[in-house]
C-alpha cells in the first residue's frame, strides 16, 4: 500500500530529473465558475506531461541487473515517452507497445526520447498480449503505466508540489484512466489536509472507473470511443482499492463538454493541454454547485496533442 | 522624442494595471538553434497581448476632459481590446474601427472589454477615413495603435522586464509592423545595454518597414497578404525615425516559415501564440548563424488565434 511517506520519498528520488510546473490562474474562468481555479501546469514538465514523475521513480528504483534488461511497458503514448526518457537518461534501452491509432505527436515523442515503438491493435487485450510476447522474446523488465506501486508513488508528487504552492485548496480535480495519476494524487491529498476532497473525472465513452465503483468491484470498459486519448486504459488492481477507499466522487463528461473546456483553456489561459486534462475543467463547468466559493486545484496533466486533429 | 526615462516613468504607471509576464525557455528549440532562447510572454498578458501597455500608459495620460469625449482608434484587434480595457477601467467609453476581416476572437475580445465596434474594408486608407468619420460625428479623443509617443513609451516597457529578468542577452528580436513594439524596444534595449543588438521580424507579404529602411524614406505596404494579422499595418512618422535610428536589421520572412515556427512553439512549449509573434523565432531559425551561441530575447507579443482558422 503506497503511504504519503513513500510520495515523499519519491520526491526526493526524482526532484532532480522533473520541472516543478507553475500553477496559473486565470481571471475570467474564476469569473465564469465563481470559484478560485488553480491551474497545476503539467503540459510544461518533462516529455510533456506528469507520466516522468512516475516512470522516473519507477526506472531509478530498479536494480542494475533488471535495469540492464532492457525496460518494456505498454502505452498510449504518454507514458511512453516519460519511461523512454528516464530510461535513456539512466543508459538503457526502452520497447513501447503503442496502438497504431496513437496521435502522431506522441509517437514522435517516444521516438524523441529513445524509445523503440512496437505496433498493436487499439483493444486493451492485445496491448497486453504483445507486451507478453516482447517480454518473452528479450527478457525485458516491465514497467506498467500505472498499475504499479512505484508509478503511483512518482504520480503523487504531482499533488504534493500543488498543495506546497497552495496550502488552501479546497478541492483536487484530477482525470481518471487507468488509475495511476488519481490514486497517488489522492493519497497526497487526503495525507497532507484530511478536509481536503478529491474528485476524478472520467470521459462517459470509457467509465470504468465510474462503474467499477459504482458496482464495488473492477468492471471493463464498455467503450474507448472517446477523445480524450490518455483515458482509455482500464481501472487497475492496485489503483482501484485506493480510489474506492479515498475519492469523493467520480463523474463523467460528455465528449462536447471535453471538447468546450479544451478550447476555453486554450483560448483564456493561452495554453496547450489535452483533451484528457481539459476533462477537469469541464467537471467544474458541469457541478458549478460543488465548486462556488472553494479554491479548486485543477491537475493539466499533459500537452501532447496532435495539432492535425483538431475537434473543431 | 521618447527616451528611456519616459519608458521608465511609463512603467511605474502602469504597473498596477499589468501583468509582470513570464519568461520561458525550452531545452529542444535550444538545442535546434544552438542559442539560449528567452520568450517574453506577452500572450499571457492581459487582453491577450502587450498592447495593454501603451493603451494603458496613453488613456492614464489623458486630461479628463479629453478622456470624457470618449476614446476611439482603428485596429486589426489587440490594440482594440487593449484599449477598450484599460478605457472601461477608468471608466470611459470606446469606439474602435475594425477590418470585417478581422480574426472572431479579436473582435471579441473587444466586447468583452466594453468596447464598440465600427466595421470599415481592411484597407489602411479606409480605416482612417472611417477614424475621421467617428471623431468628425462624436468629438471622441483618438489614440492611435502605435503612432504615438505614449504608446511607444508604454510598448517600451515589455523589454524592459525582460532585461531586468534576463540581464544578459546579447540580442533582441521583435515583430515589427506599425512600429510601436520595435521602436520602443529598440529605445528600452539600447538604452539599457549599449551593446545588445535589436532585430525587427516582418513578413514579406507586408514589408514596407523592410523597404522603407532600404529607401531611406517611407514606403507603403504592396501587400497585406500575411497569415500575421497583427502585422499588416504601415509603419509610422513617429515610429520610422526610431527604428531607422536605432535597429541592426530588418529580416522579412516568409508564410511558411511564419507556419512552422508557430506550429514549434505550440508543440514544443505548450503556449497558445498568435502568427505574429512566431515570426520571432521564424527569423532566428531562418538566420541561425547570427543567434549562434548567443543569449536571444524573443518577444511573444500575444496569443489572440482564431481556433477556427489554423493553418494546418
Amino acid at each position: 500500500m503506497v503511504s504519503l511517506k513513500d510520495i515523499e520519498s519519491a520526491h526526493e528520488r526524482i526532484r532532480p530529473f522533473i520541472h516543478r510546473t507553475p500553477v496559473l490562474t486565470n481571471a475570467s474562468l474564476n469569473k465564469e465558475t465563481a470559484a478560485n481555479l488553480y491551474f497545476k501546469c503539467e503540459n510544461f514538465q518533462k516529455a510533456g506531461s506528469f507520466k516522468i514523475r512516475g516512470a522516473t521513480n519507477a526506472v531509478e528504483m530498479l536494480s542494475d541487473k533488471d535495469f540492464n534488461k532492457g525496460v518494456a511497458t505498454t502505452s498510449s503514448g504518454n507514458h511512453g515517452a516519460a519511461l523512454s526518457m528516464a530510461v535513456s537518461r539512466r543508459g538503457g534501452s526502452t520497447k513501447v507497445v503503442m496502438p497504431y491509432n496513437t496521435p502522431k505527436i506522441k509517437v514522435n515523442n517516444v521516438l524523441r526520447n529513445g524509445g523503440e515503438v512496437v505496433w498493436c491493435d487499439p483493444d486493451q487485450k492485445y496491448r497486453e498480449s504483445v507486451l507478453k510476447d516482447v517480454v518473452k522474446e528479450n527478457g525485458s523488465t516491465v514497467v506498467h503505466p500505472y498499475n504499479d506501486e512505484r508509478i503511483m508513488a512518482g504520480q503523487g508528487t504531482c499533488v504534493k508540489e500543488l498543495l506546497e504552492d497552495v496550502p488552501n485548496l479546497d478541492v483536487i480535480v484530477s482525470p481518471v484512466s487507468g488509475g495511476g495519476l488519481l490514486s497517488g494524487s489522492l493519497i497526497a491529498a487526503k495525507g497532507m489536509n484530511s478536509h481536503i476532497k478529491v474528485f476524478g473525472a472520467e470521459p462517459k465513452e470509457a467509465d470504468d472507473a465510474y462503474r467499477s465503483l459504482k458496482k464495488g468491484t473492477i468492471v471493463s470498459n464498455k467503450t474507448i470511443d472517446t477523445i480524450c486519448d490518455g483515458l482509455r486504459a482500464q481501472i487497475g488492481t492496485k489503483t482501484f482499492p485506493v480510489i474506492q477507499d479515498l475519492v469523493d466522487e467520480i463523474i463523467t463528461i460528455e465528449e462536447n463538454e471535453v471538447i468546450d473546456s479544451l478550447r476555453m483553456i486554450w483560448e483564456r489561459l493561452k495554453i496547450i493541454v489535452e483533451p484528457s486534462c481539459s476533462i477537469a475543467l469541464a467537471l467544474v463547468l458541469k457541478k458549478k454547485h460543488l465548486f462556488k466559493g472553494q479554491n479548486v486545484g485543477l491537475i493539466m496533466s499533459g500537452g501532447n496533442v496532435d495539432l492535425n486533429k483538431l475537434p473543431w
